[in-house]
């Protein structure tokens, strides 16, 4: 059945998890450029993330193409499109996924991402062919559906749809943003609506945000839609990182992006609690973003089992609410194993010599991406590529 | 070269991290039991480990054999050993982790812990039989070298080491104490003249403690050895947890364990940090524990690049001191590509209802296991047993 | 020269501090009750109290006439109204804030607050009727001026603005609202707008939130009275405590209100930065509400000394930022006799098991004194005299 | 009926609080040197705060004489010395303390501290004289007892209680010292003994430390004596700051001494909890330091009510354990009105900006003040003499 027939008939669909984080601390994508050339290189790493999230209760699973759009990977990765062609990534990308998703019951999803061709203001027949070359790719090897995901400003998001609606394929499409709307300032309610009119079955919001904050900007996109009489599917892939102090650009302005932020990485505890209240809001399509691991993933299943009436094969190994301790040696780890035990608790982060919120950079400026490689001191393509050369 | 011969050589070995914490993330593990079924249900996941930690920069890759005693894999897991002799088990580790340093330049080592025997007061000949019976798939299996790790009383680890010496094979024993001592009070020290006269060639710590407080109690080994004349090589596995405020029983006292540990994780610096200290206090043998990830494997490799004069293959994929953002689009972003942004940074939680200490349960007990199976309180094994059937 | 002519000329006006919170520490006044019969019953603290503040830089004392009203006195401290009259708490409160004034160059404003008579919903001539009493007294005492603070309904200030009115006197208003508003969801800029068209020349925000969020409403405030093109002076006297994490009802509902404040104190030289903030926004009238103490308003006046060209008396036992510790015998204290130190540190609370931020309470209720007090639930006076005979 | 005569009754004899603390955020101590010179320049700020702590409960009323020896008078505050002697200062404390303790109850105690006579590294003979000029006075005003306090050496207070038993007055001896000992790394044991030999009746701590870390200082200075089968009466007046991390020489070397102590100040709770546990350790004169307000002094008395069955007149102004607040307009503030809710709230800090711990300054020396003052980094007192000079 696909994406539309599940989400249609009332089902719950689970979303996957953060692929260039998790494959960012196993060794096989470099932090900065993001870029997902280990399709290539380490198809093997690949395959067992996926597989990870297939078990976790994953019933869709995106093809590894994030940033792999042609002008991303000869911007942030040249050193590999040197060696790497996109069509290539994005091939493999699309190959691992299903190969996987066949493992199981999972639909495969291709993938797009914003681009540096509409940062460096790009006009729109020039993005959308970035978009369409990757689109090429998903078509050929035959996706069961698209995710437009990942855009800060609305206008880039309703071309990319725009060119996967081409296709003939159900399309979804989520933003990076929060309650404070995209980084042209249209709130989560417009940009729901105009990704609605440009051809988008499923909205909504993936990273930048964490679970709480992405669950407040999706009640927005939803009185939105109401408010145009639009409907839709809502859709939500918050980050699985706390975030109560960034500000309108999310987790990349916060000091500790990305490499500390790990004393803000949610608990399984924390997860199951989202999924529930995305439940309530009546978002359908539950995943996650950047820090979501398997075991994320399998918290939402878990949490969300009393509906679904099952639960994922990950869950042989994971008692439900921590009954996994109920044999354990000493009585008081023993007592642990209980709901009330683990939603209560306020868990310490053993560093008392830091803070527990941060003051986003941004060096007091809040514009969008766009504006910023228009800046002076936004270093432009060239420069980076010079950059980069100097690096090497 | 054998372990010895490297570490003879002044030479500096990286050890691996934290298999049972990283699977039970990936689904493959069973927090409670924390069992090692998975090398023969989930072959795939468990070389994948591997292979992550030998692209991290592992000098040595431990067979899966954590908890993977007889009495144990019967006693926890007995669901399990209605279908996988413990004898499965362990051949599949080994040949797993063979298979893997074959990739590399690695070395494999059996490793055993402690075991439920001790704990219910079975008498010395039972106990070593439990070991010995691991024993003999190493040697079947041709290891290079061996473990005795993850001892909390030292009478066991010296059984455990006299065992494993049969084989004529080096080995190393860690125990998982504070500067407190084992639990039956023994100091640090007195552990480290202890195991190294019953035949270890290398000694120290493993588990239960952050960083700092495993350096703590190796430099109490190492004066203890001192003060006693003998040589060893000296060895740190630590979590890659913060742990300030836990007691003499460590983390597993905390209430956070081991469900909401999230706050208390690492960063890679903490870990360079860690490496550097560890190397200036004379420890060769420098590795992790539970917590531990590819990356903070990785971070131990980046931060001894110097002295070793190479990095190691995942490094590829990252950028020393975060260099991998210096072609970010934000200025600021760019600007935290440098030593000593990460350096100084006070990572924080994202959590300000939560506190950054906890105080540890434990009812009022400090008793070693031991004790506590012997108590009213405490289950025995029988009731562990009855325990799991009505869990079934 | 009076109020307006000081404030019509450009001066900067500095209030006092918060009377019930220091004399509650002293040992005077009641938490709970929170009522002045110190002014009859030890005149000497009260007296001391003022003449500190007038020492730090105060230029208005404001009679402590907090809770005074006839009323009040009865409901909450009934035990007192037996035998001290509402008459004599309000002339002793009056002759004392004389004599002190009369040590410096302070005007004396005679203050009320809201009533429990508006809270049951008493008509607005009795409402009116408890406050004319009070204004007897000022007007017998001959105060400067008047100021009606601390009420959390405009339509109860604007009754107090009219009555305060009658004496010809100049009238200031402050309410203990935040940004959202009033208890019936007025907003700031309309509250502001009504207070001036009732009569008040002075308008502002006292008590219930810390300086940051104070200078939120007021910024709104201006904005209204802009809106209206409608002229007054502005006037903050906010909380000394840091209430970042308080909701519509302020510091009342915060679980550590009234006995566990101390972690929130705010420190002089956060004050300093209030005072700074304040000015810039054209606020002229700077003083403080509960948990200021003298040390807080000599931090006001040593901020603004450039701009007012002179410091308080109490500054001869004060080091500008902290140049008294100039002289210490370490060197590392010493280094700390600067601006920059204080200015950045970042303070910590020595409680590394207790939270950064609370949830307020409510119980899930965010309505207003006066719909509370129609409640069910909500104690009626007569109920609350029986709980007081029942206490004693 | 004297201090001994109480205490040998097994009485429990309340001390008072911090007077340069409180009097500095008054407005009548500078913050740096620290001098009394208030005494005679307003002799009513003194008074009243003498009075609230007589009416929280002090049964001993201390000489405000801290830092009152002449050579501090002449070094730390040169410009007081010029227009007031030091034989006044002292005088006129006698005087206050008297006038109030008659108002009550109380007895009146000279009070003597370091000096930098010692620190500068005058002989036995010149440091004792500089006590003995205190004594004088304290002789003439005829003072109930004397209490050599605020010694980091146990040197210079046995020097000091020699001097002060030449007067045949009970003596009581302090030190500010932690667990760790005295500057020369006396253990506490071994400074509690030499200062009983010397001629104290009464020994224990004061100031530097928070309750938690005084009361293990005093259990050693108990333990000590105990070894040495002495007998003498015990005392603790800590700071009322929590300083859990802070080094051997106590709060002084904390980045927010002095004037950013805010968030560590002690509520009523934690003073009554530290009551508490001083009176089961067998202490008997129970007081405060630093930090120390008359509602600090008040929780002690209201603590230990139920033993010494009465509680201080200032209780007339407190309901035990929050019960004042049984009357309030709020149904969840009422809640507040018992025990168990104030036992058990971990305050928040309202500053999640800020950690909880902080490292201590120290630039990596942990000298004590004598050695200190002979480095060639630290000023000595001709410099600080011209640097004083300079800042006028």
């Amino acid at each position: 059945q696909g994406i539309l027939e599940r989400l249609d008939a009332g089902e719950i669909v689970i979303g996957d998890g953060g692929f260039v984080f998790a494959l960012e601390k196993r060794g096989y994508v470099k932090a900065g450029p993001w870029t997902p050339e280990a399709t290539v290189e380490h198809p093997e790493a690949v395959r067992q993330l996926h597989r990870e999230f297939l078990r976790a209760g994953s019933n869709v699973l995106q093809t590894f193409t994030f940033y792999a759009s042609e002008d991303k990977l000869e911007n942030r990765g040249n050193y590999v499109a040197e060696k790497i062609s996109c069509q290539k990534v994005n091939e493999a990308a699309c190959d691992i996924a299903r190969e996987v998703a066949n493992e199981g019951d999972a639909l495969v999803a291709g993938g797009v991402s914003q681009t540096p061709s509409y940062l460096s203001c790009k006009d729109k027949a020039e993005v959308k062919a970035v978009f369409r070359k990757q689109l090429d790719v998903f078509m050929k090897k035959n996706v069961d559906f698209l995710i437009a995901e990942y855009f800060e400003h609305v206008e880039e998001a309703v071309w990319a749809v725009e060119v996967l609606k081409e296709s003939g394929k159900p399309v979804a499409a989520t933003m990076c943003i929060g309650p404070e709307g995209d980084m042209h300032g249209v709130p989560p309610g417009q940009c729901a609506v105009q990704l609605v009119k440009a051809g988008a079955s499923i909205v909504g919001v993936n990273c930048h945000f964490d679970p709480d904050t992405c669950l407040k900007t999706m009640k927005l996109m939803k009185e939105g839609l109401q408010a145009a009489k639009l409907k839709a599917h809502l859709m939500s892939q918050p980050l699985a990182f706390h975030t109560p102090d960034c500000g309108k650009q999310g987790f990349i302005d916060l000091p500790e992006f990305p490499f500390a932020l790990e004393p803000r990485i949610a608990t399984r505890w924390d997860i199951q609690n989202y999924a529930r209240k995305a439940y309530d809001l009546g978002i359908r399509y539950i995943g996650g973003c950047c820090g979501f691991e398997p075991y994320h993933v399998r918290a939402i299943a878990e949490e969300l089992a009393p509906e679904r009436g099952f639960l994922p094969e990950a869950s042989e190994k994971h008692g439900s609410w921590g009954d996994g301790l109920s044999m354990h040696t000493k009585p008081w780890v023993r007592a642990r194993a209980r709901k009330e035990y683990w939603e209560n608790l306020k868990p310490a982060s053993g560093k008392p010599y830091c803070p527990s919120m941060s003051k986003p950079d941004g060096w007091g400026v809040t514009k969008g991406g766009k504006e910023l490689m228009q800046q002076k001191e936004a270093t432009s393509e060239q420069q980076l590529k010079e950059l980069f050369q100097k690096q090497k």
